[in-house]
């Protein structure tokens, strides 16, 4: 019963921290309202709604309200906590890799309940937790962020080698899973504290 | 008989109207003559698409060749009349709300049908009528003007919440559905008219 | 037992210089490795994928790792031969195009396959073939180089048209896919070598 809310508190407070950033960066570019509320939304389920897609189910938020719903909520914040959101920052981040670690658990106990070998899985782990993001900076016109700068996609994938590694070792679901998360969470953690980035390619010549 | 007939009139007026919006602005952007067909073509039909993606069904366009054909007749007729386009803009602007209702109702119906929740039939309703102007902005690279300019999207929520309450009072699908269209019509008539905006969010400090 | 040799050949030089193409333009936009890599797997991958997706299939990269392995190798490619990949520019034209016309066969065939008309079975095609390079530069913030430079998709549709003739003509699926595939060759070839162009649209009045 705990383990079960324990999950469901992280589901809103991630959802909520990814909507919000959505909705941020959309109201920096003057979209309205609606424009606003949309972006948040695709942050926050973007990623998942991709993997169902690619995995032929039908998108969990499409039976499920609790993710427009949060998303609303984080409208509603945004508009009420305006002037103390730059003060807040250090918890989005918190709530953002909260999200960010249970969104790649997830999606990868999917893919591999769906029946796909395990490095599809860690590939759609990372699809769920950054992908929304990626969504997020093609509809505000942006070159996607999580390309260029700390590392954030690639704490996914190595959530993922975790979440394989304990699988192969013998460990069940929910231990693999549980160790999965906390390598995504402190990656991004380690990533953002010590300004990690991957090298880029040096130009041609 | 009249009736599909006239579903089917404001079906291809409406295909119409949105292929020649994406292919003016395409062409305005220089995109060649292929590039503009392509963003013609996804404007129409790509809210439509990815609803039926999202409901797991095989895309409405792939084995109903009309919609291709509309959009070849748009690309001919910006071509031809090119120089008239200007003059046009209300009528196009009509044909383009016409598009906008009929597409929304589709959505609302086919979701409802596909027995998901009213909300969800909202959303994919809202998507279906406005999801292909997106897609439109993407391609052409540019942020999506449905978030900042007047009420679009929004008059597609309310025509699928007129829907919704039509239903529960015991309206069958028909009436439901013209009143649906009827909403999502006059609302984006006035937001025209009186320049009605959604409000943008202040920035932060 | 060559034949089958063959196709694998031409797919994986194929997927290698699409995947080339997307991580040099991933790292002319100083994207970090990753997201060259991301950059690069989309490109590669990401036509056949929306094909997919859009036939109600399960990706086809999802249950075979060849194409991840092969964008892997690209990017290593590009990090090992950086300052070499300007003079190597004609041969990754040639791969490039030996990757656009067999994707483009491929994807008429898996929708004829599927039991789609015609049409649909070639827009599937240049999907196939030019999708994951519309894909890429909405990646990196672009707008479609396809759709303003030199014939590409159009080639596809071409070869596309040359299968259905074959078809209709009697040839059996391996000459008609051959004859489709040189077709899509020869047409891009002979773009590139005489740099044709289709018109663009003339600016309204």
């Amino acid at each position: 019963m705990f383990e079960i809310t324990l999950v469901q508190v992280f589901d809103f407070i991630g959802t909520l921290a990814f909507a919000i950033s959505g909705i941020r960066l959309a109201s920096a570019k003057h979209f309205d309202l609606f424009g606003a509320y949309v972006v948040g939304v695709t942050t926050a389920i973007g990623g998942g709604t991709m993997r169902d897609v690619l995995l032929g189910q039908s998108p969990f938020w499409m039976s499920n309200s609790f993710y427009l719903i949060c998303s609303a909520i984080a409208l509603a914040w945004v508009i009420i906590f305006r002037k103390l959101l730059v003060r807040q920052n250090n918890t989005w981040f918190l709530f953002d890799t909260i999200g960010l670690a249970l969104f790649t658990v997830t999606g990868v106990e999917k893919t591999i309940t769906a029946g796909f070998p395990f490095w599809t899985a860690i590939i759609m782990g990372t699809l769920t937790g950054a992908g929304g993001g990626v969504l997020r900076d093609v509809f505000i016109n942006e070159e996607p962020l999580i390309f260029r700068k700390e590392i954030y996609a690639l704490a996914c994938v190595l959530g993922g080698i975790a979440y394989f590694i304990c699988a192969r070792c013998g460990l069940s679901t929910v231990p693999s899973g549980i160790i999965c998360g906390i390598v995504v969470f402190l990656m991004r953690i380690l990533a953002v504290k010590y300004r990690l980035h991957l090298p880029t390619l040096k130009g041609e010549e």
